[in-house]
C-alpha cells in the first residue's frame, strides 16, 4: 500500500502490505502524528478512504494541523474520503453537534472500537490511524496487550491497514513494551536524537510482515509539505548525547 | 508570539505560535521560573495581559523575585496587565485579604482551573504560566495525563498561550513522563550540567507545533536583567560529569 | 532431530535432541515465528507430524504467513502432518466452525494443554511449537515458572520435541526471566541489532542438553524460502547502537 | 549572610541571601553536619542567634561534636545565641529535664515545627539548621514535598535563613528527589568521591536565589577548625570510582 | 572433601571443607546441574553416599542426564550410594510407585526437608545437592533467607556437605540476593559469557570458609566425561558482549 | 581504641574513637565476620571484654571459626572477656542449655537488645559486634532506620564501641541504604573485586567521627592469623570486571 511519504515506499520495498497492523513508535516531537496524517492524505489521492481516531487532540486542532501541510481535511471529509473519530472531547462542548463520530467514554475500549467500526463501514475505509494507542493503556500497563489485541482483531476483521501510534518516553529505546511490540505486524520507529548538541531525525523499520524492507536507519526532515525520508542515505548515531543517560 | 527573552525568538523562528501549550522542562536551578516570568514581562510591554499561577512560591516572594530583575509586577498588576493566581497559601494568612485570585484547595485541579479561568477572563489574558504543573500530580503519577489534559483544554478553550513548568529530577533526561510529554504542543528544555567541574546552562527546543525551530542546543546565561540566550552559539555537552551517573 | 533450517543442524551438531523442550527467545522482528513454522515444515517432509499452538495470531493469518514461504499448511493439514491449535480466537467467529482444535479460554493453561494433548495424540505429533508461551504469563510473572513447568511436563510426557517461543523486549538481553530460562533443556536466541545504523540478524545457541553445539554467534538472513543461517561465519556485535541505551 | 566557612562566602558572592531556605545535600561522611554547625557558629560571633534541630543525634553528642571543633555550644547557649531543639530523644531519659526544647513526637511534623517556632521566637533566631530533614519523610516519600513545604512556610514566615540537611545515598547523584529539590531557594551539594582509590571532598552550589554564585566545583577539607573551602581551586572528577557503579 | 571435578580441588586448595554449605551460582546453560551430579559421582567412587534433591527435573530425566556422562546413577542407587529425592513430580504418575523419596508438596519447605532428612539418615549421606534452591523462593523473595536458613540448619545438623544450586538470570552478576549470599559458607560461580561473539565458560570461587582458594577466574569445558577446569589458566573477560547491556 | 588488626589503627590514625557506632559494610566473602572477631580478640588481649551478637551463624560454628585463627573463644569466655549472644538458634536444640545468652525471638529487636544489654552489663563489655544488623531489617526496609536507631541508643547509652556488620549485595556500591548510612558514626567498607579475572581485597574508611583517617583505599589479605591491611599501599580499582555490570 502506497504510504505516500516520499522515500518510505522505497525503504518498505513498495509500501506497507495491506491489512498489516503497524506500530508507529517514537518519543515526543518525532513526527508521529504528521506521519499518520500524511499516510491518510496519500489515501485521499488514491481514493482510499481513511479514518483518524484522535485520542489526544481536539478534532478542530487536528484539522488545523493538517491544513498547515495543505492536506485539506474538510474537503476530503465532504467527499467521503476522510473521517475523524473524536475520542478526545467525550462529546462535551460543540463537538457533540459538529462531529459525526464521537466516543462518549474513550476509557471504554469496547465502545471506542464500536464507533471506529461504524466509521470504517460508512466510508469503506482502508486506512486507519489511531493517535495514540498508548493513551488507551498508559495508566493500565496490564491491559496493554489485551487492548491492542482487541484493536488488531477489529481492524484486521474489517480488512483495514492500521497505523497505531505508540508513544514512548524520550529515554526509552523500546517500542511500547513486550506485550505490544510482538502483536504488531510491523514496527516503524521515528527518532529524534541529540547528537553533539544537534537534533537529528531518523526512521528505521524494525519489522514488516509480508515484505522485505531496508535494514538501515534513514534520515528524514519535516518540511512544509510533510515528512521527506531519504532512502538513499543511512545514518549511524553514536554516541548520542541523551542516549548516554 | 514574542517570547521576550533575548535569543529565544530566533531559535523559535519568530516565537511561540499563539495558543500553543508549551512544556518548559528542567531540573532544579535551571532557570524555569525566571523564564516564565520574563515571558510574562514581554507580554506587559506588548499590552498582552498575563497570568502567573504560583503553586510552589508565596505570591509575595514571586513579586520580590520579579522585582529583582526589574519586571515591576505590582505596577503591571495595577494596569491590569498581570495577575497572580495564588495556589500556594490556600488563602491562609494575609493572602486571603491581599490576593485577588486565591485557590482554596490547590489539590483540587477542577477548582484551581476555575480560578484560572476567572483570572484569564477578567484580564483578557493571552499568556498563562503555571509554576509548576508537576506539583499537581507529583505524588499521583497516574493522574498526570488527565490533569494536563484538563489544563490544556481550559487554556486552549480560552485562546491562551500557555507555558507549563515541568520539574524533573536532576538526573532525569526526560521531560516529565510519557503521559505529559506527548500532550504538549511544544517542549523547551533548560539544562544545567556539570561539565568537567563547571556548571553550564543550555536550552534546546525539542518540539514546537506550528513553526520550525533551531535543532541545536544553545548556551544561555542568567543576568541581572534575566535570561539571555545565544542563538548563534551551539553547545555539545559530552561527557557530562553527572550525566554519566 | 533435523531442524530443517539451513545451517542450524550444523551449529547444533546434528539438530535438536529429541524430547528436548527448547526456548526460542528474541525481541520483536527477530524471526521467531518463521523459525518455528520452518521447523514444523521440516517435519512435514520427514513425515513427522507437528502442532502449532497459535496464541497471538489468527489461524488464517498463520496459514497465509506459511504460504508466503511456500510451506503449504493446508496440504499438510489434510495429510495429517500438521494441525493448528487455535488459542487466539477463543472460538469466536467462523473459527469455531472451521478450526478443529479450538481453545475456549486461552487464559486457562490447564484447558489449553488439554487441547494440545488431544491434537498431539490425534496426529502422533513429534514436534510442537507454541507461539508464544510468553503470552501465557506476560501479565502474571509470578506464575511463569509454574506455567512453563506444566507445559514441559505435558510435552515431555507425550514424547514431543517442543519449541517454545519466548518474547522479550527489544532492550532485554535475557531469555524470559530466571523462572523460565532454567527450566528449558535448550535456549536458542535470535537477535536483531542496530549496528552503526544497520540492522543485523544473528543466532546463538546458549544451551542445548544432550548435544554439543557451536559456541559462536552466527549471522542469518530471512529469505523468500525462510531462514538461512551461516554456520561458517561468526559475528561479534559491539558496540550496538541500541545496546548502549 | 556570612556563612562563616572559609571560602564559602566567596563562592556565594557574599553569602547566603537572608531568608533563603537552602538544601544542603550530600551522602554519608561528606561533612553536612559540620557545615551546619559551623554556619551556626558564624552566627554566634555575629550575635545572630541560631537553632539546631537535631533529629538523628543526641543533643549531648551534638555538643561534644561542636566542642571538638572549638565552637563552645554551651557558652553560646548560656548567652542566648544558641539552642538545640531535641527531636531525637523524644524526651526519654535525662533529656526531658536537661533540654529546654524537646519534641515529644518527632514523627508529628506539625508539633515539631511548633517547638521550632517557640525556640526561634525565644532567641530571636536568624539561623536555623535542621539535621536532617530527610528523616522526616525517609520512609514516607509521598509526604516529602508537603513536609518541606510546611518547614519552608514556618521558617520563611519567621524571617529565618534555613539550612536543611538532606541525606542522599552514596550512589545517588540527586539532591533528595524532585518534590524537594524544586522547593528550596538554594541547593548546596557536598561530595565525597573515590577517585582512583583516593577519597576527595568537593562542594558545588547548584542553585541560589537572589545572588550569583560560582559555577564551579571546589575542593574542601575538614580541618581541626572545621571546613575550609578553596574558592580559587576547581576540580573535575571523572571518572569516579563509585560513580561508575 | 574431594570435589571430583578435574581442576576444582586445585583451585580450592584441597576441595570443599566438610560440612560447608556452598552456593553454586550461575545463569542458564552454565553447567550447574552437571557440576552437582559430578560432585555426587565423586562421592560414589569414595564410598561417600550422596543425595540429589531434584526440584526442576523429572527423576527419570536426571538419571538419563547422568548416564549421558557415564555416572551410572541406578547402579549407585542399588549400592546405597545414591538417592534421588523427587521434589518434582509431587508423587503424580508412576513416580509415586517407582521413587523411594517423594515430596508430596514441594512448596512446603518443612516437609521437603523432612524427606531430605530421612534420605540422608537412610544412606548415611555425606553429600547433598539441591537443584535448585532458587525454586523454593523464586516467587517469594521475602522468604529466601528464612528458607535457606532452614536448609542450612538441617544439612549442617546432620553433618553433610551441601551444594545448593542458585539460579540467576543471564544478566545478573550477583549470586542470588543479599539474603542468600551471606548465609552460605562458600560461593562458587559458573559463568557463560559471550565474548566477541563467542561463548566462554569460566569458574570463580568467591568465598570458601575454612580454606584458602584461588583468587582467579579459570576457564572450563564441558566434555563427554563432565566438567574439566583448568586451574593453571586464568581468564579475564572484558568487555563482554552481553555484560555491556 | 586499638582495633587490633595490623594496619587498621594506622589508617584510622590511632583506631576507632571510643563509643563510636561503626558500620562495617561489604558484600559476601569480603571478610566482615573475620574483621569483627579479630576486633574482639584485640579486646581480649587488652582486657576489654567484648560481645558478639550472632544472627546468622550457630554459636558453635562461630567458635570453630575463631579457633581457626587461633583466637581461643572458649578460654576468653571463661575469663569473662568474651560472650556470645545467640540470636541464631532461638533457643532450639542444645543451645538453650549450653549458651548463656539466648534470644528467644530474634525478630523482636526490643527483646534482642534486652539480652545484649544484660550481656554488656555482666561483662562490663566495651566492644560489641553485631553480625549482622542487616538481618534485622532485610525483609523490612521501612524499619531499617528505626532498628538501627534503637541499637545505637542502647550501645551508646552503655558506653560501648560498636561494630555493626552490614551486608550488601555483591553488585551494590552503597553501605546499606540512606536510612542506615547516615546514622553511623563511622563507615568502613570491605571490598572484593574481580579485576581482570583476579579477586582483589581492599578496605576504605568512608567516614569516622572524632578522628582523621586515611582517605585512600588500601589492599588487605586474609591470612592464617586473620586480616592484614597494608596502610602504606593504596589501590585504585578501575575498571572492575563486575562493577561494569
Amino acid at each position: 500500500m502506497d504510504v505516500g511519504i516520499p522515500g518510505v515506499n522505497e525503504i518498505l520495498q513498495g509500501g506497507i502490505p495491506r491489512r498489516n497492523i503497524v506500530l508507529l513508535s517514537g518519543g515526543p516531537g518525532t513526527g508521529k502524528s504528521i506521519f499518520g496524517q500524511q499516510f491518510l492524505y496519500a489515501g485521499f489521492r488514491l481514493k482510499e478512504p481513511g479514518i483518524l481516531v484522535t485520542l489526544e487532540e481536539h478534532p478542530v486542532q487536528v484539522r488545523i494541523n493538517m491544513d498547515h501541510f495543505g492536506w485539506e481535511p474538510r474537503e476530503h471529509e465532504q467527499r467521503g474520503l476522510f473521517a475523524i473519530v473524536d475520542a478526545f472531547t467525550a462529546g462535551v462542548g460543540e463537538s457533540a453537534r459538529r462531529e459525526r463520530y464521537v466516543v462518549k467514554d474513550p476509557e471504554d475500549v469496547q465502545s471506542l472500537m464500536e464507533v471506529v467500526k461504524q466509521a470504517i463501514t460508512d466510508l469503506g475505509a482502508q486506512r486507519v490511524v489511531m493517535d495514540s494507542v498508548s493513551t488507551l493503556y498508559m495508566t493500565r500497563p496490564m491491559v496493554a496487550r489485551a487492548t491492542l489485541m482487541l484493536v488488531k482483531k477489529v481492524l484486521a476483521g474489517l480488512g483495514c491497514t492500521g497505523l497505531l501510534i505508540s508513544q514512548v518516553s524520550v529515554t526509552d529505546r523500546g517500542f511500547g513494551g513486550p506485550g505490544v511490540e510482538h502483536l504488531a505486524d510491523g514496527i516503524i520507529r521515528l527518532d529524534l536524537d541529540e547528537v553533539q548538541g544537534e537534533l537529528k531525525r531518523s526512521i528505521i523499520v524494525w519489522k514488516m510482515r509480508g515484505t522485505g524492507h531496508s535494514m538501515r536507519r534513514h534520515p528524514f526532515e519535516i518540511t512544509a509539505k510533510g515528512i521527506v525520508v531519504h532512502p538513499d542515505k543511512a545514518v549511524r548515531i553514536t554516541p548520542r548525547g541523551w542516549a548516554e543517560a
